[in-house]
């Protein structure tokens, strides 16, 4: 079974889609830029272990140290800049991986242990911390590191190390007496030893993995207590010490790790572990069906409902709440800082995507793939400027003075940048799903996302190849020629859950959607190889649930999210705040040519039904009386642009994507 | 000049008006009520000093021990007893108050310490942790239980050793050498000093006050910097040890201490500990106007004007983080815990008339007794059941399956009950200022609550007596009855902000509403001693302002905000959330007979315009598409009552204030 960290390669995007853009500024400077930041932060030498001065500073969250995630940060950039080599060759970029490798090698202690921290920082507090130290987590990315660089480059230089480093866990961690029953704070490794077990068929890997996602939120798991109370107990922490994220004593939702994952009636706590933690559950669902999978299957499911419909942006993103980068109550989604939060991690949005890609490999459901997209197309590149040399970590859907919409060039913790890399790169196995029957001849395609790519793959000794050509996400006909001799070809093909009409060529029958899909009869496509799908872009207004007490109205076309921002409305000065749309509003189309960047787009404009109310004067009492009104200015012209597109332009970082939802008038500050 | 602590005897309140029946419960049952409390918990022989079992339990929130006030427990409740005995003796409350008062005396260490915790738990620390230790805070009640002591038995059995317990606090706190520049982390001993001083004219009692307030977020008060850092550095803490209550560490705008008062430029931190000092503040301001009061002038008013037009509840609570028990961002006022948090504590609503009635002392602004009247029947008043026998600490203006509307017996931190108590005992000296000139032989009354009741006093011999008649707040005539000899009287009358109109008896001239008061003009009021004012009472919408994005509406009546709860409306399942209003609806008033407590009152119920919206429902998407509609299903008569009412009749604790406002269909879930 094809994970798209591996079959990515078996798709070539072409340049001038929006993925191939985005791909394409990553490719040719963000993988520079990044490896000069690596250099210039130490993160680079880190695995040399020697002391670097940062390591004295105090922590910036307490008490995580700032270099903790360094081995994650190398580990990202060396999985995204292999997946980018195996697209097209850079010999600057490889001379780096090969010295990096060489490093990470060189780093391993006799036993297999690799961790920069716990080897120069803290030697002899080795697994003494799983809780809140990360150190399974950055073994995680290294091993998927390790994966990447084997499937590009052939070799073993990092897979070795990486596999004996394994064995140390596979002999640490478990049931049995003399191990450790203890699992990450951060989850991670679970879905690398997952995709590992894929590549090694070692079952000692599957097994650590089950043993990390089953044992996980056990109230009894060690001496008959919970593992992180007993490990905290060992420590010698004091209970009234908290880490900063922590907003209460013993915060054991934090981390997912409350109840076991299959209890879990809500999705709670940090939104990228949880997100991590559920793609790998996913996945063990996917690979043991019966036995330990089908604990998980009803969780699975719930807590993704859960999420989806009460904890999720509108534009993909997950997480309200900053203090522990993670969820809120059911439907507590404030759009900024000044409105009671607004947090969306880059990371989520792509855990988001993976959580998805692995629900889509169980149960080929339209739902998934919908937030799948909605999650790229906002959540996520939005996080990356144009250029590819400027990130967010956070993805707020209102500024405010305090947090203006601005992206920068580097965090100290820098988990999101490297991320965003390595998604892009390995995006193209993201828009299909192919499964073949190699006894039966034949093969089924399942196209999750639209843009222009190519997909090759063989079954026994015949080609297969589906292009698709269109210009999505800003047109919606999309050009099918399938290139094969295959006769048992089951094609489907996606239809977004928010498109009110689709159309297929000339005298294909029509067609029912099942689960968001529709399937292209076999025998029709044979003499049809050629062909076309429609789904209009119309602009629409959206809305989050009324139970999130927003009451707000945003424009979206297509799976894109529209924003407003200060560059295209530059009369503004409270980011909007009493900026108001009817919901009858004009909406018109701008096409958009961007200077700087070469990317065309589609903007829109409001021309008729935005206003502005005085809500900003002084009120002597908490309420106000209804019947007289808002004193109510028209605009004329309101301008959106794409989400992700905002802050790529200067201006003075005021955006907001929901817009205050005209009503009749309520109180009277005339 | 007059306190309503010294003044409320001047006035008589008729039993049967809404305001007497609470004060007759208030004297008939609360006052035994919570006597056998403070008995039963060991409260009452806290101050013989022996050691109570109690005394090992853990903190509920760390670390401050669970009895830390029972001294102000202990105090409040003489307050109060000693304040309504002034009004009817009380054979049993009185050997109570004697018997207490000894034992306090009894308690009293040779220097004049007076402290339960710091004399029998942690001997040797008292004074090394101001900050979060509320050893001033139960100074400063027990301040005010002499004075209110001294005032009603003229004997200074408790006065005497808290003047003790004084000196040794003026010795020991100040700017001088070998002297504490600390202050309170609870503001409180600020106003009772204050109140003291107008009593004692020891300038020391005014000079110690000054201290606190003008020391307070000093950032470089000791050795160069913040008292607190100091303090907490020589107590040796730990800087990540965090209080339960603190979001982060170094939470110095928790106390208010974040920046001098002066500086400060919104409202922040523990509601109570705000309004306290505000109090004290806008006192000092009063009593030293140019020197100290002008520094605090603006502040004092800026900070009103950030708490009422952006920080307060439409019932006049305050505080929407329960954490802190205080305010949160500028418009966060989420209903209730499920929405994202509502507190809104009893106590913090008492001392917001509090700090109203202050400002009333030096600038006479409508605008201060709107919010006056408002917390007393709505946010204070709900916190006692119609027996004065349940109590509530938090005030939530929505229920949830987590925090239903329901009264308890008590609290293990019991600031609230006997807060209340005290408040109805000296309520008559909120309802009316007066100001005698002798010299001039004139006197000015102005009236800022309605009810029935009469002040006297006198001017020289000239005795003043001036009633007012009406069933308040159902029915808006007032009837005056003014009884006197005295030729210069200035009688002014509040015209509260939410009335359309106003009448006054047939003759009268018209008159201006000047900074929300109308002043009877003298030569007419010589010629017509009985008159009356007529404000009609008609049931309104009010909505919280649109940036709260609550996007609600409630009704209101006069100063009474109403709510729905089950009992009235059995059908309901999800308190309320659902249920929404139309601005058009039509409201019924409802005359209520309470069998239990024999009170009537008006409720009201929309015949026509309330409705049920269906969007329960599940949904795929963190948004849905404009157009198509919610299942809305009408509900034939929805029923309020007064908030102040809730949880006095059964029922199953689902109450909401704010009700959905019905708007044109979004999304579908049908």
């Amino acid at each position: 079974m094809a994970y798209p960290q591996n079959c990515f390669a078996q798709t070539t995007i072409r340049d001038y889609s929006l993925l191939g853009r985005r791909r394409h500024a990553a490719a040719s400077n963000t993988l520079r830029y990044q490896l000069d930041v690596l250099k210039k932060t130490g993160r680079y030498d880190a695995f040399k272990l020697h002391w670097h001065p940062s390591y004295n500073d105090p922590p910036t969250v307490w008490p995580i140290p700032n270099h903790l995630f360094w081995d994650s940060d190398i580990a990202k950039w060396i999985e995204g800049a292999a997946m980018f080599l195996k697209q097209q060759p850079d010999q600057e970029i490889e001379e780096a991986i090969v010295d990096l490798v060489d490093m990470i090698k060189s780093a391993q202690q006799p036993d297999g242990y690799i961790n920069i921290h716990f080897t120069v920082v803290g030697p002899g507090r080795r697994f003494t911390n799983l809780r809140d130290f990360h150190e399974l987590y950055n073994a995680g990315h290294l091993i998927e590191a390790a994966l990447a660089h084997e499937n590009t480059f052939h070799d073993r230089r990092l897979l070795d190390p990486m596999l004996k480093y394994v064995d140390l866990l596979c002999d640490t961690f478990g049931g049995g007496r003399n191990q450790i029953p203890g699992y990450p704070g951060h989850p991670e490794i679970e879905l690398a030893l997952l995709r590992l077990y894929d590549h090694t068929k070692n079952t000692k890997h599957l097994e650590l993995a089950n043993f990390f996602l089953i044992e996980r939120g056990n109230a009894h798991g060690w001496f008959g207590r919970h593992y992180y109370d007993v490990e905290a107990e060992r420590r010698g922490d004091d209970p009234n010490k908290r880490p900063a994220f922590y907003p209460e004593r013993r915060c054991l939702w934090y981390h997912q790790a409350h109840e076991p994952i299959a209890e879990q009636q809500t999705v709670e706590g940090h939104a990228v572990r949880a997100m991590y933690l559920l793609t790998a559950a996913t996945d063990l669902k996917r690979v043991m069906p019966d036995s330990v999978g089908q604990k998980f299957e009803s969780a699975i499911y719930r807590l993704w409902d859960n999420m989806v419909s009460r904890k999720m942006y509108i534009t993909g993103g997950i997480g309200a709440i900053k203090q522990w980068e993670g969820f809120g109550l059911d439907y507590f989604l404030p759009q900024g800082t000044d409105e009671g939060g607004c947090y969306s991690e880059t990371c989520a949005a792509i855990g988001v995507m993976m959580f998805a890609e692995r629900l889509l490999q169980i149960k080929l459901d339209g739902r998934f793939a919908d937030t799948m997209e909605l999650c790229l197309y906002n959540a996520v590149l939005t996080s990356m400027s144009d250029d590819g040399r400027r990130f967010t970590y956070v993805n707020q859907l209102a500024s405010s003075d305090q947090d203006p919409s601005k992206r920068e060039e580097w965090f100290t913790c820098a988990c999101c940048p490297p991320n965003v890399l390595r998604l892009l790169a390995q995006i193209g196995g993201y828009l299909w799903t192919h499964k073949i029957d190699e006894a039966e001849a034949s093969a089924e395609v399942a196209v999750h996302l639209y843009t222009s790519a190519t997909l090759k793959f063989a079954v026994g000794d015949t080609e297969v190849q589906l292009e698709q050509q269109s210009n999505w996400p800003w047109n919606g006909d999309i050009k099918f020629n399938l290139k094969t001799t295959l006769s048992k070809l089951r094609l489907r093909l996606r239809i977004p859950g928010w498109a009110k009409s689709f159309q297929i060529s000339d005298g294909c029958p029509d067609l029912d959607v099942n689960d968001g899909y529709v399937e292209i009869p076999t025998a029709w496509l044979a003499s049809n190889k050629t062909f076309s799908l429609s789904i209009p872009l119309i602009p629409r207004l959206i809305a989050p649930h009324p139970f999130t007490n927003q009451h707000t109205l945003s424009l979206a076309r297509g799976p894109i999210v529209y924003c407003v921002e200060d560059i295209d409305n530059p009369w503004v000065e409270d980011h909007f705040k009493s900026t108001q749309i009817s919901q009858d509003c004009k909406i018109e189309e701008r096409p958009m040519q961007e200077k700087t960047s070469g990317d065309s787009l589609v903007g829109l404009t409001i021309t008729d039904g935005a206003s502005i109310i005085g809500a900003n004067s002084r009120n002597n009492s908490p309420s106000m009386s209804l019947g007289s009104c808002y004193k109510s200015e028209p605009i004329r012209e309101l301008h959106f642009i794409p989400y992700y597109h905002r802050s790529n332009r200067g201006g003075s970082g005021q955006m907001r994507v929901g817009l205050r939802r005209e009503a009749p008038p309520v109180g009277c500050q005339t």
